[in-house]
């Protein structure tokens, strides 16, 4: 049952997040119901005590059943709600398929481009993480198992809404916080076309969330930052970045999506940031 | 340098909070910078890598100067801004001294009553944890180093605000989420005075937060819910519930008080609280 990501203490298996330097997280593993290495990463689902089960990717925790559906409601309502009507929407990432899942609940979207590098993370969490992937099925989603970033080189003028669903700006997602991969999303939205992609924790990555806030919004007219409570990522304070070529504001005044996190309330109050994020950005 | 809380590890001092069953946070340390027994609990100051120094009650992390500000601004700014003349006010617990220092931002205060059962909590803070005391100094503040449970008994109509800054509901701390508490509270306040606690963890805690919300509810006309991200508190999330006699709004529309996380948007936005705990208050 051991790996290298996971020891038994006293009888009880624990997994420890040892990524960071200073900063280690354990979790007590109730069981281990998928392992095996992709050519890409170390994939493993665990059943866990506190957080139900949890996709875990080379040792990192990337999302729980107790938690998953805050990151994934709020990078896909938010954007779907700024656009009138999200008609063909790609999804970079978000393999673990809960960001598909929540665009599936708009009846305006006709195509679903999903392009995610590691095919072995969705055959794992359709599989194993029903809770987060929603055992996906739509006829809409169209999956892609290619390089994102490559995926985009060449597109132009073809999407309502891009969703960005990276994992951190380390190793291979590093390029998906890059101005020249902003450059290519910008290209690939129609002209009234929006993006978002998730800028990490400000409160330990705020220099990454700056650079990725200036490089959007100097591609961008309209730049805005939200934020949302995932607490499984350490800090619990979340941010996004959407970049938009023209819509600004939330169309919906009666949110009634079937959704867990997201509501009106948070739809208007999301973009109502700290002050020292106000001063951060300025 | 070691004591029960702490291990050396390959040469680097740990701290690890495992009073949780199934979770473990360790935080890597620089230097331990108090250490001692006191009539109540272990306390101690730690300067650490991530998160600056932190006041530790035994073994687990109370507050931190990285982020001790988030929690004592919105513990104490919100309900003095629902108020439209806080003149005397009453903190029980709070013994880091960081929700006195914000009470005495503002000159309307001509009185504040500091009950901490423990004075070397105050002590220590003051002298090594100056980020979040503000080596607080200001005449209007009375400290009084017992329990605020038998404090509060005999009270009558004597205070504006009420400001509740306990730790968690386990051992001593248990009373100060009781419905006899909250009577004495609700007995404690002026006609048009208003009383705000930490209610724990929407994520974790949400049978604790419900109860109190609940026992608030019965006592007071006006109850109301606010969220905040406090990175070092498990999960992220963080509640606190107002009883107010007589003031349901936020007055100020031009927040101008030297802070680093309050400002107006977050004065109107905190009360927008995501769909689960919309659903949990029903």
């Amino acid at each position: 049952m051991d790996n290298q990501y996971l020891q038994t203490i006293n009888g009880d298996l624990w997994l420890t997040e040892d990524e960071r330097e200073n900063l280690k997280i354990s979790y007590r593993i109730k069981e281990v119901l998928f392992s095996k290495q992709s050519p890409f990463q170390h994939v493993m689902v665990l059943d866990s005590y506190d957080f139900g089960r949890m996709l875990v990717l080379d040792g990192v925790v990337q999302t729980t059943s107790i938690d998953g559906h805050i990151y994934n409601e709020m990078i896909s309502h938010i954007p779907l709600n700024l656009h009138p009507n999200p008609e063909k929407v790609l999804i970079i990432g978000g393999g673990d398929c809960g960001v598909a899942r929540e665009v599936c609940k708009y009846d305006s979207v006709k195509e679903i481009d999903m392009v995610e590098i590691d095919e072995l993370v969705v055959s794992a969490c359709k599989e194993h993480l029903p809770e987060v992937s929603g055992n996906l099925s739509d006829p809409r989603v169209n999956f892609l198992f290619i390089d994102g970033v490559k995926y985009v080189e060449n597109k132009q003028n073809e999407y309502d809404v891009i969703i960005v669903d990276s994992s951190d700006p380390i190793g291979p997602a590093e390029q998906l916080f890059s101005k020249d991969f902003y450059t290519n999303l910008y290209k690939a939205l129609k002209d009234d076309g929006l993006m978002v992609c998730q800028s990490q924790s400000p409160v330990f990555h705020l220099d990454v969330l700056k650079r990725s806030y200036s490089h959007i919004q100097s591609l961008f007219p309209i730049t805005k930052l939200y934020t949302a409570v995932v607490p499984t990522y350490p800090g619990g304070l979340w941010s996004f970045t959407i970049g938009s070529k023209k819509y600004e504001d939330v169309k919906s005044d009666n949110f009634s999506k079937d959704t867990k996190y997201v509501n009106q309330a948070i739809l208007e109050g999301c973009f109502k940031l700290p002050e020292f994020l106000q001063q951060a950005l300025k």
